[in-house]
Protein backbone atom coordinates (compact mmCIF):
# COMPACT_ATOMS: atom_id res chain seq x y z
CA UNK A 1 0.00 0.00 0.00
CA UNK A 2 0.96 3.13 -0.47
CA UNK A 3 2.09 5.19 2.45
CA UNK A 4 2.47 8.79 0.47
CA UNK A 5 0.87 11.31 2.30
CA UNK A 6 -2.38 13.31 0.82
CA UNK A 7 -3.08 17.31 0.94
CA UNK A 8 -3.71 18.21 4.22
CA UNK A 9 -2.42 15.23 6.06
CA UNK A 10 1.21 15.20 8.28
CA UNK A 11 3.13 12.42 9.98
CA UNK A 12 3.01 12.94 13.62
CA UNK A 13 5.76 10.97 15.87
CA UNK A 14 3.83 9.18 18.72
CA UNK A 15 7.27 9.76 20.39
CA UNK A 16 7.60 5.81 20.98
CA UNK A 17 8.95 4.26 17.51
CA UNK A 18 6.00 4.97 15.73
CA UNK A 19 4.22 7.50 13.83
CA UNK A 20 0.36 8.62 12.50
CA UNK A 21 -1.04 10.56 9.94
CA UNK A 22 -3.63 12.55 10.51
CA UNK A 23 -5.37 15.27 9.01
CA UNK A 24 -5.01 19.21 9.64
CA UNK A 25 -8.11 19.54 11.52
CA UNK A 26 -10.64 16.57 11.14
CA UNK A 27 -9.30 12.68 11.91
CA UNK A 28 -7.04 13.75 14.73
CA UNK A 29 -6.75 11.55 17.60
CA UNK A 30 -7.25 13.33 21.37
CA UNK A 31 -6.55 12.64 24.71
CA UNK A 32 -9.26 10.30 25.39
CA UNK A 33 -7.63 7.61 23.06
CA UNK A 34 -4.34 7.94 24.62
CA UNK A 35 -6.54 7.68 28.26
CA UNK A 36 -7.83 4.84 27.23
CA UNK A 37 -4.69 3.34 25.34
CA UNK A 38 -3.07 3.57 29.04
CA UNK A 39 -6.00 1.63 30.56
CA UNK A 40 -6.38 -1.00 28.47
CA UNK A 41 -5.04 -4.24 29.39
CA UNK A 42 -4.08 -6.47 26.35
CA UNK A 43 -1.98 -9.47 27.89
CA UNK A 44 0.59 -11.26 26.09
CA UNK A 45 -1.19 -14.12 22.69
CA UNK A 46 -4.40 -11.96 23.50
CA UNK A 47 -6.41 -10.27 20.59
CA UNK A 48 -8.09 -7.28 20.63
CA UNK A 49 -11.13 -5.24 18.69
CA UNK A 50 -11.11 -1.35 18.33
CA UNK A 51 -14.74 -1.17 17.39
CA UNK A 52 -14.52 2.84 15.60
CA UNK A 53 -11.02 3.01 15.17
CA UNK A 54 -10.81 6.57 13.14
CA UNK A 55 -6.92 7.17 12.75
CA UNK A 56 -6.01 4.11 14.21
CA UNK A 57 -4.73 5.70 17.04
CA UNK A 58 -5.89 2.76 19.49
CA UNK A 59 -4.59 -0.43 17.85
CA UNK A 60 -1.07 1.17 16.92
CA UNK A 61 -0.29 2.61 20.74
CA UNK A 62 -1.59 -0.79 22.09
CA UNK A 63 0.58 -2.56 19.74
CA UNK A 64 3.61 -0.25 21.52
CA UNK A 65 3.13 -0.89 24.74
CA UNK A 66 1.72 -4.43 25.02
CA UNK A 67 2.08 -7.74 23.72
CA UNK A 68 -0.78 -8.57 22.42
CA UNK A 69 -0.44 -10.88 19.30
CA UNK A 70 -3.26 -9.11 16.90
CA UNK A 71 -5.04 -5.58 16.92
CA UNK A 72 -7.93 -4.92 14.83
CA UNK A 73 -9.46 -1.61 14.07
CA UNK A 74 -13.38 -1.58 12.61
CA UNK A 75 -14.11 2.17 10.75
CA UNK A 76 -17.43 2.61 8.59
CA UNK A 77 -15.90 5.77 7.59
CA UNK A 78 -13.79 5.09 4.13
CA UNK A 79 -11.54 8.18 4.30
CA UNK A 80 -10.72 7.17 7.99
CA UNK A 81 -10.21 3.51 6.98
CA UNK A 82 -8.07 4.38 4.44
CA UNK A 83 -5.52 6.66 6.47
CA UNK A 84 -5.34 4.49 9.18
CA UNK A 85 -4.04 1.71 6.93
CA UNK A 86 -1.78 3.78 5.38
CA UNK A 87 -0.45 4.95 9.10
CA UNK A 88 -0.31 0.74 10.15
CA UNK A 89 1.82 0.47 6.86
CA UNK A 90 4.25 3.74 7.69
CA UNK A 91 5.04 1.70 10.72
CA UNK A 92 5.53 -1.64 9.22
CA UNK A 93 2.87 -2.63 11.52
CA UNK A 94 0.84 -4.92 8.77
CA UNK A 95 1.61 -8.49 10.82
CA UNK A 96 -0.15 -7.13 14.04
CA UNK A 97 -2.96 -4.53 13.40
CA UNK A 98 -5.40 -4.67 10.35
CA UNK A 99 -7.70 -2.01 9.40
CA UNK A 100 -11.21 -3.15 8.61
CA UNK A 101 -13.91 -0.80 7.04
CA UNK A 102 -16.77 -1.64 7.92
CA UNK A 103 -20.06 -0.76 10.33
CA UNK A 104 -19.75 -1.47 14.60
CA UNK A 105 -23.39 -2.78 13.89
CA UNK A 106 -22.63 -5.14 11.93
CA UNK A 107 -19.35 -6.44 14.12
CA UNK A 108 -20.57 -9.62 15.05
CA UNK A 109 -21.76 -10.81 11.89
CA UNK A 110 -17.80 -9.40 10.17
CA UNK A 111 -16.03 -10.88 12.86
CA UNK A 112 -18.07 -14.05 14.29
CA UNK A 113 -19.61 -14.71 18.09
CA UNK A 114 -16.64 -15.13 21.03
CA UNK A 115 -13.69 -13.98 18.19
CA UNK A 116 -11.98 -11.53 20.74
CA UNK A 117 -10.62 -11.72 24.09
CA UNK A 118 -10.53 -7.39 24.17
CA UNK A 119 -12.57 -4.89 22.57
CA UNK A 120 -11.95 -1.66 23.23
CA UNK A 121 -13.96 1.73 22.13
CA UNK A 122 -13.74 5.15 22.36
CA UNK A 123 -17.69 5.81 20.87
CA UNK A 124 -19.29 8.74 20.29
CA UNK A 125 -20.09 10.61 23.18
CA UNK A 126 -23.20 12.32 22.62
CA UNK A 127 -26.62 11.02 22.29
CA UNK A 128 -27.89 11.35 18.91
CA UNK A 129 -28.41 14.73 17.64
CA UNK A 130 -29.00 15.79 21.05
CA UNK A 131 -27.05 19.27 20.83
CA UNK A 132 -25.52 21.36 17.78
CA UNK A 133 -24.63 17.94 15.28
CA UNK A 134 -21.39 19.45 13.78
CA UNK A 135 -22.11 20.69 10.27
CA UNK A 136 -19.11 18.15 8.85
CA UNK A 137 -20.20 14.86 8.99
CA UNK A 138 -17.36 12.91 9.65
CA UNK A 139 -16.67 14.87 12.96
CA UNK A 140 -20.74 14.43 13.56
CA UNK A 141 -20.04 10.59 13.32
CA UNK A 142 -17.34 10.91 15.67
CA UNK A 143 -18.96 12.68 18.10
CA UNK A 144 -22.63 11.94 17.87
CA UNK A 145 -24.51 8.78 17.61
CA UNK A 146 -25.64 9.09 14.27
CA UNK A 147 -24.57 5.72 13.06
CA UNK A 148 -24.61 3.72 16.37
CA UNK A 149 -25.62 3.69 19.74
CA UNK A 150 -23.94 3.43 23.08
CA UNK A 151 -26.53 0.61 23.15
CA UNK A 152 -25.58 -0.98 19.86
CA UNK A 153 -22.24 -1.20 20.80
CA UNK A 154 -22.61 -3.00 23.87
CA UNK A 155 -24.60 -5.79 21.84
CA UNK A 156 -22.24 -6.06 19.47
CA UNK A 157 -19.20 -6.32 21.75
CA UNK A 158 -20.94 -9.09 23.86
CA UNK A 159 -21.16 -11.24 21.30
CA UNK A 160 -17.88 -10.61 20.31
CA UNK A 161 -16.07 -11.08 23.01
CA UNK A 162 -15.55 -14.63 24.73
CA UNK A 163 -16.32 -15.34 28.22
CA UNK A 164 -14.52 -13.67 30.29
CA UNK A 165 -12.69 -11.27 27.62
CA UNK A 166 -12.41 -7.52 28.65
CA UNK A 167 -14.11 -4.88 27.57
CA UNK A 168 -12.29 -1.08 27.84
CA UNK A 169 -14.02 2.16 26.88
CA UNK A 170 -13.95 6.20 27.74
CA UNK A 171 -16.91 8.00 27.84
CA UNK A 172 -18.67 11.19 29.18
CA UNK A 173 -19.44 10.69 33.25
CA UNK A 174 -23.18 12.43 32.40
CA UNK A 175 -23.92 8.90 31.09
CA UNK A 176 -22.39 6.47 33.71
CA UNK A 177 -25.30 5.55 35.15
CA UNK A 178 -27.17 4.34 31.76
CA UNK A 179 -23.77 2.91 30.62
CA UNK A 180 -23.19 0.60 33.70
CA UNK A 181 -27.20 -0.74 33.32
CA UNK A 182 -26.44 -1.09 29.41
CA UNK A 183 -23.57 -3.06 30.18
CA UNK A 184 -25.27 -5.50 32.86
CA UNK A 185 -27.95 -5.86 31.08
CA UNK A 186 -26.33 -7.52 28.34
CA UNK A 187 -23.69 -9.61 30.87
CA UNK A 188 -20.72 -7.04 30.66
CA UNK A 189 -20.26 -6.59 34.68
CA UNK A 190 -18.07 -3.36 35.12
CA UNK A 191 -15.26 -4.48 37.10
CA UNK A 192 -12.54 -1.08 37.00
CA UNK A 193 -13.22 2.57 36.73
CA UNK A 194 -11.28 5.28 37.27
CA UNK A 195 -12.45 9.40 36.60
CA UNK A 196 -10.41 11.88 34.93
CA UNK A 197 -10.53 15.15 35.98
CA UNK A 198 -9.17 17.98 34.64
CA UNK A 199 -8.25 19.45 37.72
CA UNK A 200 -7.63 18.02 40.88
CA UNK A 201 -10.54 20.88 42.13
CA UNK A 202 -12.74 20.21 39.13
CA UNK A 203 -15.91 18.17 38.09
CA UNK A 204 -14.70 15.06 35.71
CA UNK A 205 -15.26 15.09 32.08
CA UNK A 206 -14.20 11.17 31.12
CA UNK A 207 -14.48 7.93 33.15
CA UNK A 208 -12.59 5.07 32.03
CA UNK A 209 -14.30 1.43 32.29
CA UNK A 210 -13.51 -1.99 32.27
CA UNK A 211 -16.20 -4.67 31.59
CA UNK A 212 -15.84 -8.33 32.25
CA UNK A 213 -18.34 -10.72 30.14
CA UNK A 214 -20.11 -12.81 32.39
CA UNK A 215 -18.11 -11.48 35.23
CA UNK A 216 -19.18 -11.44 38.69
CA UNK A 217 -20.27 -7.73 40.35
CA UNK A 218 -17.38 -6.19 42.10
CA UNK A 219 -16.52 -2.63 40.51
CA UNK A 220 -12.64 -1.45 41.93
CA UNK A 221 -12.48 2.00 41.63
CA UNK A 222 -8.55 3.29 40.34
CA UNK A 223 -7.43 6.79 42.31
CA UNK A 224 -8.83 9.99 40.74
CA UNK A 225 -6.58 10.71 37.26
CA UNK A 226 -5.97 14.42 37.21
CA UNK A 227 -4.97 16.19 34.02
CA UNK A 228 -3.63 19.26 34.62
CA UNK A 229 -1.33 20.98 37.68
CA UNK A 230 -1.98 24.20 36.34
CA UNK A 231 -2.95 25.41 32.75
CA UNK A 232 -0.99 23.47 29.87
CA UNK A 233 1.14 21.69 32.59
CA UNK A 234 0.41 17.91 32.34
CA UNK A 235 0.62 16.43 35.76
CA UNK A 236 3.36 12.88 36.28
CA UNK A 237 0.29 10.55 35.71
CA UNK A 238 -0.82 11.99 32.14
CA UNK A 239 3.51 12.54 31.48
CA UNK A 240 3.22 8.72 32.27
CA UNK A 241 0.62 7.90 29.92
CA UNK A 242 1.64 9.85 26.77
CA UNK A 243 5.30 8.13 27.81
CA UNK A 244 7.48 10.63 26.33
CA UNK A 245 8.63 13.00 29.06
CA UNK A 246 6.51 15.84 27.96
CA UNK B 1 -37.71 12.11 78.33
CA UNK B 2 -35.41 11.69 80.50
CA UNK B 3 -31.84 12.55 79.09
CA UNK B 4 -30.04 11.57 81.86
CA UNK B 5 -26.82 9.82 80.30
CA UNK B 6 -26.60 5.55 81.12
CA UNK B 7 -23.35 4.20 81.78
CA UNK B 8 -20.51 4.11 79.24
CA UNK B 9 -22.49 6.74 77.08
CA UNK B 10 -20.88 10.80 76.58
CA UNK B 11 -22.62 14.02 75.78
CA UNK B 12 -20.22 15.08 72.66
CA UNK B 13 -20.20 18.42 71.21
CA UNK B 14 -21.40 18.74 67.77
CA UNK B 15 -19.60 22.32 67.26
CA UNK B 16 -22.83 23.60 65.79
CA UNK B 17 -24.77 24.28 68.84
CA UNK B 18 -25.98 20.73 68.94
CA UNK B 19 -24.90 17.82 71.13
CA UNK B 20 -25.29 13.82 70.39
CA UNK B 21 -25.33 10.90 72.77
CA UNK B 22 -22.75 8.44 71.83
CA UNK B 23 -21.52 4.97 73.47
CA UNK B 24 -17.84 4.87 73.96
CA UNK B 25 -17.47 1.68 71.00
CA UNK B 26 -20.70 1.11 69.57
CA UNK B 27 -23.70 3.53 68.75
CA UNK B 28 -21.32 6.03 67.41
CA UNK B 29 -21.14 8.07 64.15
CA UNK B 30 -18.73 7.71 61.65
CA UNK B 31 -17.22 10.73 59.39
CA UNK B 32 -19.58 8.50 56.85
CA UNK B 33 -23.00 10.35 58.51
CA UNK B 34 -21.37 13.62 58.32
CA UNK B 35 -20.11 13.52 54.44
CA UNK B 36 -23.79 12.22 54.13
CA UNK B 37 -25.56 15.01 55.73
CA UNK B 38 -22.68 17.37 53.94
CA UNK B 39 -24.24 16.06 50.45
CA UNK B 40 -27.89 16.21 50.98
CA UNK B 41 -30.09 18.84 50.46
CA UNK B 42 -33.13 19.12 51.99
CA UNK B 43 -34.97 22.36 51.13
CA UNK B 44 -37.08 25.04 53.05
CA UNK B 45 -40.53 23.24 54.63
CA UNK B 46 -39.03 20.10 53.53
CA UNK B 47 -39.36 16.30 54.97
CA UNK B 48 -37.19 13.92 55.31
CA UNK B 49 -36.47 10.31 56.79
CA UNK B 50 -33.18 9.11 57.78
CA UNK B 51 -33.24 4.89 57.13
CA UNK B 52 -31.03 3.43 59.68
CA UNK B 53 -30.53 6.41 61.65
CA UNK B 54 -28.36 5.21 64.11
CA UNK B 55 -27.55 7.86 66.75
CA UNK B 56 -29.73 9.77 65.36
CA UNK B 57 -26.48 12.15 63.98
CA UNK B 58 -28.39 12.68 60.18
CA UNK B 59 -31.57 14.21 61.67
CA UNK B 60 -29.44 16.44 64.14
CA UNK B 61 -26.65 17.28 61.35
CA UNK B 62 -29.48 17.99 58.76
CA UNK B 63 -31.93 20.11 61.28
CA UNK B 64 -28.83 22.12 62.21
CA UNK B 65 -27.81 23.32 58.57
CA UNK B 66 -30.86 23.07 56.60
CA UNK B 67 -34.74 24.52 56.85
CA UNK B 68 -36.20 21.74 56.22
CA UNK B 69 -39.34 21.44 58.26
CA UNK B 70 -39.46 18.27 59.68
CA UNK B 71 -37.03 14.90 60.05
CA UNK B 72 -37.99 10.83 61.13
CA UNK B 73 -35.12 8.53 61.31
CA UNK B 74 -36.62 5.36 61.33
CA UNK B 75 -33.84 2.81 63.70
CA UNK B 76 -34.57 -1.10 64.34
CA UNK B 77 -32.63 -1.71 67.33
CA UNK B 78 -34.18 -0.45 70.36
CA UNK B 79 -31.50 0.42 72.21
CA UNK B 80 -29.96 3.27 69.52
CA UNK B 81 -33.35 4.10 68.72
CA UNK B 82 -33.92 5.35 72.87
CA UNK B 83 -30.44 6.50 72.67
CA UNK B 84 -31.31 8.76 69.92
CA UNK B 85 -34.63 9.76 71.06
CA UNK B 86 -33.10 11.00 74.09
CA UNK B 87 -30.30 13.17 72.18
CA UNK B 88 -33.36 14.83 69.98
CA UNK B 89 -34.65 15.57 73.61
CA UNK B 90 -31.24 16.84 75.15
CA UNK B 91 -31.45 19.31 72.13
CA UNK B 92 -35.01 20.52 72.47
CA UNK B 93 -35.72 19.60 69.32
CA UNK B 94 -38.40 17.27 69.55
CA UNK B 95 -40.53 19.99 67.31
CA UNK B 96 -38.21 19.06 64.25
CA UNK B 97 -37.28 15.62 64.69
CA UNK B 98 -38.92 12.26 65.55
CA UNK B 99 -37.10 9.10 66.27
CA UNK B 100 -39.43 5.93 65.36
CA UNK B 101 -38.28 2.40 66.25
CA UNK B 102 -39.39 -0.22 63.27
CA UNK B 103 -38.60 -1.84 60.42
CA UNK B 104 -36.77 -0.26 57.26
CA UNK B 105 -38.98 -3.36 54.99
CA UNK B 106 -42.02 -1.80 56.63
CA UNK B 107 -41.06 1.69 56.44
CA UNK B 108 -43.57 2.10 53.45
CA UNK B 109 -46.52 0.68 55.53
CA UNK B 110 -45.24 2.68 58.68
CA UNK B 111 -44.99 5.93 56.87
CA UNK B 112 -47.43 5.64 53.63
CA UNK B 113 -46.79 6.52 49.91
CA UNK B 114 -45.59 9.53 48.72
CA UNK B 115 -45.03 10.56 52.68
CA UNK B 116 -41.49 12.37 52.10
CA UNK B 117 -39.73 15.13 50.36
CA UNK B 118 -36.18 13.38 51.13
CA UNK B 119 -34.94 10.22 51.85
CA UNK B 120 -31.30 9.95 53.48
CA UNK B 121 -29.64 6.79 54.33
CA UNK B 122 -26.30 5.29 55.41
CA UNK B 123 -26.96 1.57 54.81
CA UNK B 124 -24.80 -1.63 56.23
CA UNK B 125 -22.07 -2.08 53.45
CA UNK B 126 -21.05 -5.24 53.69
CA UNK B 127 -23.39 -7.89 51.29
CA UNK B 128 -25.38 -10.17 54.06
CA UNK B 129 -22.47 -11.74 55.75
CA UNK B 130 -20.00 -11.64 53.63
CA UNK B 131 -16.61 -11.37 55.56
CA UNK B 132 -16.26 -11.80 59.08
CA UNK B 133 -19.69 -10.36 60.26
CA UNK B 134 -19.02 -8.52 63.89
CA UNK B 135 -19.59 -10.97 66.46
CA UNK B 136 -21.34 -7.93 68.17
CA UNK B 137 -24.96 -8.10 67.27
CA UNK B 138 -25.44 -4.35 66.91
CA UNK B 139 -22.74 -3.06 64.96
CA UNK B 140 -23.04 -6.19 62.43
CA UNK B 141 -26.45 -4.90 61.77
CA UNK B 142 -24.99 -1.66 61.40
CA UNK B 143 -22.61 -2.95 58.66
CA UNK B 144 -23.49 -5.79 57.39
CA UNK B 145 -27.09 -6.48 55.31
CA UNK B 146 -28.29 -8.99 58.14
CA UNK B 147 -31.90 -7.26 58.95
CA UNK B 148 -32.47 -5.47 55.66
CA UNK B 149 -30.40 -5.42 51.45
CA UNK B 150 -30.24 -2.99 50.08
CA UNK B 151 -32.61 -3.59 47.75
CA UNK B 152 -35.17 -3.56 50.52
CA UNK B 153 -34.06 -0.15 51.06
CA UNK B 154 -34.40 1.10 47.53
CA UNK B 155 -37.90 -0.74 46.86
CA UNK B 156 -38.86 0.97 50.37
CA UNK B 157 -37.50 4.48 49.19
CA UNK B 158 -39.25 4.29 45.83
CA UNK B 159 -42.24 3.71 47.19
CA UNK B 160 -42.32 6.42 50.09
CA UNK B 161 -40.66 9.53 48.14
CA UNK B 162 -42.56 11.68 46.38
CA UNK B 163 -42.63 12.48 42.35
CA UNK B 164 -39.18 14.34 41.66
CA UNK B 165 -38.24 13.79 46.06
CA UNK B 166 -34.57 12.86 46.55
CA UNK B 167 -32.82 10.07 47.61
CA UNK B 168 -29.40 10.43 49.25
CA UNK B 169 -27.07 8.28 49.85
CA UNK B 170 -23.47 6.76 50.96
CA UNK B 171 -22.28 3.90 50.07
CA UNK B 172 -18.90 1.52 49.02
CA UNK B 173 -17.38 2.50 45.62
CA UNK B 174 -17.26 -1.66 44.71
CA UNK B 175 -20.98 -2.04 44.94
CA UNK B 176 -21.43 0.72 42.17
CA UNK B 177 -22.59 -0.39 39.14
CA UNK B 178 -25.27 -2.75 41.46
CA UNK B 179 -26.32 0.10 43.28
CA UNK B 180 -27.14 2.04 39.95
CA UNK B 181 -28.91 -0.69 38.54
CA UNK B 182 -31.09 -1.43 41.54
CA UNK B 183 -32.33 2.69 41.44
CA UNK B 184 -32.77 2.65 38.43
CA UNK B 185 -34.88 -0.12 38.37
CA UNK B 186 -37.19 1.26 40.78
CA UNK B 187 -36.88 4.36 38.66
CA UNK B 188 -34.94 6.58 41.29
CA UNK B 189 -32.43 8.38 38.96
CA UNK B 190 -28.66 8.63 39.78
CA UNK B 191 -28.74 12.72 39.52
CA UNK B 192 -25.17 13.26 41.32
CA UNK B 193 -22.20 11.68 42.51
CA UNK B 194 -19.06 12.56 44.31
CA UNK B 195 -16.18 9.85 45.26
CA UNK B 196 -14.58 9.86 48.33
CA UNK B 197 -10.78 9.76 48.35
CA UNK B 198 -8.96 9.17 51.64
CA UNK B 199 -5.94 10.62 49.52
CA UNK B 200 -5.44 12.33 46.46
CA UNK B 201 -3.50 9.43 44.92
CA UNK B 202 -5.56 6.42 46.44
CA UNK B 203 -8.42 4.53 45.78
CA UNK B 204 -11.81 5.89 46.46
CA UNK B 205 -13.48 4.70 49.63
CA UNK B 206 -16.84 5.96 49.98
CA UNK B 207 -18.97 7.23 46.73
CA UNK B 208 -22.11 9.91 47.73
CA UNK B 209 -25.44 9.92 45.40
CA UNK B 210 -28.05 11.86 44.73
CA UNK B 211 -31.36 9.63 42.72
CA UNK B 212 -34.46 11.70 42.02
CA UNK B 213 -37.56 9.78 41.92
CA UNK B 214 -38.94 9.28 37.73
CA UNK B 215 -36.17 12.02 37.29
CA UNK B 216 -34.42 12.37 33.80
CA UNK B 217 -31.47 10.17 32.97
CA UNK B 218 -27.99 12.67 33.52
CA UNK B 219 -25.79 11.99 35.92
CA UNK B 220 -23.76 15.43 36.86
CA UNK B 221 -20.12 13.97 38.73
CA UNK B 222 -18.52 16.11 41.54
CA UNK B 223 -14.99 17.02 41.76
CA UNK B 224 -13.09 14.37 44.12
CA UNK B 225 -13.88 14.88 48.12
CA UNK B 226 -10.65 14.10 49.50
CA UNK B 227 -10.51 13.90 53.20
CA UNK B 228 -7.01 14.13 54.38
CA UNK B 229 -3.83 15.98 52.95
CA UNK B 230 -1.42 14.19 54.98
CA UNK B 231 -2.40 11.66 58.00
CA UNK B 232 -4.16 13.18 60.67
CA UNK B 233 -4.71 16.46 58.65
CA UNK B 234 -7.98 17.38 57.13
CA UNK B 235 -8.48 18.81 54.12
CA UNK B 236 -10.56 22.19 53.93
CA UNK B 237 -12.98 20.69 51.81
CA UNK B 238 -13.45 18.43 54.56
CA UNK B 239 -12.90 20.72 57.83
CA UNK B 240 -15.96 22.69 55.84
CA UNK B 241 -17.95 19.61 56.11
CA UNK B 242 -17.64 19.22 59.82
CA UNK B 243 -17.93 23.32 60.19
CA UNK B 244 -15.60 23.48 63.17
CA UNK B 245 -12.66 24.74 61.72
CA UNK B 246 -11.02 21.87 63.27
Amino acid sequence: MSTELRDGEHLDDLQNGYHIIQGEKNFRYGIDAVLLSGFAKVKKGENALDLGTGTGIIPILLAAKTEGRSFTGLEIQHSSAEMAARSIAVNHLEDRISIVEGDIKEAASLFGPASFDVVVSNPPYMIGQHGIANPDQSLAIARHEVLCSFREIVEQTAKILTSRGRFYLIHRPFRLAEIMDVLREYRLEPKRMQLVYPYVDREPNLVLLEACKNGRPRLAVDKPLIVYDKPGSYTKDIREIYGDGR
